[in-house]
């Protein structure tokens, strides 16, 4: 079960992490023959929502290859509940906060609802990739630095 | 993180849970900007595993429609661990195993693997759905009776 | 080669069709491992466009199969010409125009520009479409009637 | 109109182009809420199978990469006609062939059926791509050489 965004659960510092909220129109071509969303939608969201949460504090990927040498933020571990369904014409709020700022990677928790309804709830835990030297086909994760971390926690 | 097929953890009733393979190209519109297959594809595989298993004992969505009323298998959770990359070219192998049989719904556990390599563990909780009556948008989950359960236990 | 949206070849009956604009975002999972955008995509915006068009006008897909007992606007035919790539970060703007108005169907034409330059521009032959009586998965191409049409010609 | 693969009209220069066949299961997720294929799959799928037929040849993308220096064949045209609907549990046949082989790109018309029932024709025409010098983000389309060329005209 994936805990909610303010929950007495979460501790005060979980809180500050970096928040964002995205809109996303459920169109036809997402829905399946049961007219609900196709559920690996959702996580096409959730990386929507990863992304533009770094976007939002210069993060995107160009800058990432570019001053970082960096190929991305691949995912390690991935998970949702789905709690109500959702069809073409509904119009989710997403709303995605940095939960957790490890050593070489993230937790982003994303939480889409229908106005007052959930729909889903997930969590994507991430590293911070580079190509390996001398093995371009393998990734490592790498410590970003004490700045890219700072703005992840919202500081 | 997501326990092995054979682990021994597991106990003997889990290890006669329906079980099947299927074979997966990963092709050149599965992978992303880092060359890497774009996660939510893995989801998307995942679900085709669980149709092609259900379908190997006859419970395809249109029989599920015709003879038993019911919409689909639409999901309640769903999780992945991602242990290794693959890229464009490479041949997965997925085994998927029913791994618990609920009162109305069932987890499928899968695995892909490319040669010895495991690329990614997961698994999804799902129901039996059935449309509300009255309320032909909602879904209820539904017991879907003794046969079916037998089926996916691999008896 | 599909026509531009404002050529001197169009004539004045074309340019009253239905007309709208729509802000389609490029993100990561969007483009390929050449780092442009994967081209089934334009597909899926261009599906995405018709639908939010159509919307505007008050013929949403619930709206078609609850008023007007059809299950969608299927394709008869589709093209496009890609003329520049975009790539994960982009903003584009599509505008899309009803260019025909047909007895049972219907002509879209949609070009995306990122600023002056132009992404890609394409066209779908659209009908509207009924399942068949006693044969629930065939669908017959319908004549909406004149209220519709006249929808769709802007009028 | 696409041409038959077959029809008296086609000369037989084209019909000496390699060609290749591959099987498409139509899955639960590559439907939409008419429960028919959602289009852009063909395309999807078109994609796919082009990239199975040069890959036949030794022309995978790994390949282009190192030896040729090239970062994919990327579409400049793609069309379709939608002949009948597929649903899922069908079982596709996609017949693909190389109909044309220009100075620095290729023409490859596709056919998917369903037994003797044609599900739909396409056609893409891609070039070959290289990144332009000093200009990592800018594509041009190069000629391969004869030795590629001659691949494609299946001698």
């Amino acid at each position: 079960m994936v805990a909610g965004f303010y929950s007495d659960a979460e501790d005060a510092a979980e809180r500050r992490g970096l928040y964002g909220t995205r809109r996303i129109e459920v169109m036809w071509g997402d829905c399946d023959a049961a007219s609900v969303v196709f559920y690996p939608r959702y996580y096409e969201w959730f990386d929507a929502c990863t992304h533009a949460l770094l976007d939002s504090v210069g993060l995107d990927h160009h800058t990432l290859r570019r001053a970082h040498d960096m190929v991305g933020t691949p995912l390690v571990q991935a998970s949702a509940t789905f709690l109500s369904p959702a069809t073409f014409g509904d119009v989710l709020v997403a709303e995605s906060r940095i939960s957790r700022v490890g050593e070489r990677g993230f937790t982003v928790r994303h939480r889409l609802s229908l106005g007052d309804r959930v729909i889903v709830e997930g969590e994507e835990n991430r590293v911070w990739a580079r190509v390996s030297e001398g093995a371009p086909q393998r990734l490592q994760a790498v410590d970003p630095g004490p700045e890219i971390k700072a703005l992840l926690e919202g500081k």
